[in-house]
């Protein structure tokens, strides 16, 4: 099994949108590959927490075209002795610190290569020694930038493995007809999206969702839902989410990233 | 009239930067259209408010290249029965929900052709059975990689229309010398710009805005005012804006977006 | 000496990310050369504070390929009777307002070639009337675009000059073995950047920087510190920073952009 690469690279940070922090990255993908494609998937990943990163990259990938390489950088063990994983998984490429990020993703992905990052490579790549305190445009974007020109792969720059660090969140727990997950990531909108995808709620009749005190029906859409009510919905991305239909489900609730959510039929 | 593509497209959405929401878009888009060079017009537009996309894309679309596709959600009814408009406009094209985003454009261009979508045409695109809460995503991106790589066009598509959903907001209204608007949006410098076309104050002389109680001169341009005084001046977009010479209107006036505005011969 | 452009401009402003400033002066690129490769520094500048502009832009070109075009606008000035200022510099081009922007830079680089924009050379670009109050869009950058695309040069169409208006901050003062400096910008991390360049410490002995009341020892990464302490380390663009383990020392210190911060052996 191997990928061929799209041309086309996405990079998920913590950086936000002070600072040339990402820019620099793109800089040093386009001085070693000027056709280079690059999307910004989200610099606004909360400060130094890489479950929302892997979260929003495993759910996002396969919209973008087959053999895209991924980057994903929240990476608060910069400079110390932790590895960086290389995978191929799925026709996409990976790149992200060991530290968690990418576990969830991998831990159900059979078909996944994952290698970590022989550092001798990146001499062969013509890498220079990096600073102690951004790899992301040091090591993570010439390396992305060699693999989306076809120009070295996974394997060529990574020694085989099967262990990386493990995922910052559990998944939802089955129990008694019961699904209970986290509240992972809130949009723009103040939309609650968890963990629990929507295959655990399948065979549900009628689901009530509960969290923060609250039992909220399920509805299709936003706009099915009286203004000002909740609803809990299967978003766009497969995962069961809480609304506020017409205001901000997080602002009314109070509720943030980490609250436990649960849904069981009626 | 027919428009040929450029090329380009450009995205205004309400998404914020929180999550991927526009990136899968960008994903899609270059899944069918590789070569498809995508602008951000802005995602900050305030949640679900429709009258700001559409201001801000009738009154930029003109620096695009001509064949320009302009991709506009602010969706709040996404999932519901609300159509969606394809327009060939001024050698550009449109594409929005129709909820009012692009009816003020609409209603003051006479060379528009204007279509609704026929949802039938989804299935001649290969566009596979839309999510009920990511229309951006499943409907849009990929109806705007066709049209912008030349594959299909909104005539062949859509269902020709003379009908929209109104404007959210009333055009300015002129009485006895005086012009009265509002506040549409304010920039991230705390300007207040409003909907006050320049043609409708070029009669007058040594006019005066009045906004918040105050009465504000006009100015050529902001470097011309005292530090710390209220100017009025017709702003790049050829719109009354109030301004703040080094500072934030928007902060010391305590005005927001919908604020009334008035302006007359001293 | 001539630098041959690569296509790639980069963009820097004061803008923020609502309504369609960018947007715009990208649309302008694209219609005068369609196959520019346009990259967004950032656009969190302070509202008109053009020593961060000039700070980032000159911390970050060097990691953009030979021949790129570094666009700055931070303008409070713009419709006044300012200058533009073009350079050459190191095989990069700047293009900024002469407001002290771009001083700090040029008054270090011997090798600078720079250049006042001759008002009469707009028309010869076929560059129409500016607005008054959006220079970005209406000079900038087609200008940049027109030397992007190998169209024109900074000598062709500028005044020789050796002289701008000076920086708005001062460089920092060495006296007694001790470095003074100021906090030049805040990251997203709430990480505390300086103007001392790493040459001003690299003869210190177990060097502690202190800001705020508090003395800050020295580290070479996030990581090695206990999570909570305050850290100083050369950032990865080889100025002093203070950080704070898994933590914001912006947000701790209650410090922010200007504070004063010195540096000198134990």
């Amino acid at each position: 099994m191997s990928t061929k690469p799209s041309g086309v690279i996405t990079i998920t940070t913590d950086f936000g949108h002070k600072g040339p922090f990402a820019a620099v990255m793109k800089g040093v993908i386009l001085n070693r590959f000027p056709d280079a494609k690059i999307i910004d998937l989200t610099h606004e990943i909360p400060a130094q927490w890489p479950p929302e990163a892997g979260f929003w990259v495993s759910r996002s990938y396969q919209y973008f075209p087959l053999g895209t390489v991924h980057l994903a950088i929240v990476d608060p063990g910069v400079g110390t002795e932790r590895d960086i994983l290389l995978v191929d998984h799925d026709n996409h490429f990976f790149i992200a610190p060991d530290n968690g990020l990418l576990a969830r993703m991998l831990d159900n992905a059979d078909d996944a290569t994952v290698f970590k990052l022989d550092p001798e490579a990146l001499c062969r790549l013509d890498i220079p020694t990096p600073s102690m305190t951004f790899h992301g445009r040091d090591i993570f974007a010439p390396i992305a930038a060699e693999i989306a020109a076809g120009r070295t792969t996974p394997v060529a720059i990574g020694k085989p493995t099967c262990s990386w660090i493990p995922a910052w969140i559990d998944e939802p727990e089955v129990c008694c007809g019961k699904v209970s997950g986290v509240i992972v990531t809130v949009d723009s909108f103040g939309n609650l999206i968890s963990n629990i995808d929507e295959k655990l709620i399948s065979g549900m009749t009628e689901p009530v969702a509960r969290i923060g005190g609250h039992k909220i029906p399920m509805f299709p859409t936003y706009g099915r839902a009286k203004p000002g009510d909740y609803l809990a919905l299967i978003n766009s991305f497969g995962v069961l989410e809480i609304a506020k239909a017409e205001g901000s489900a997080a602002q009314s609730l109070g509720t943030e990233r980490g609250a436990p959510i649960t849904i069981a039929s009626r």
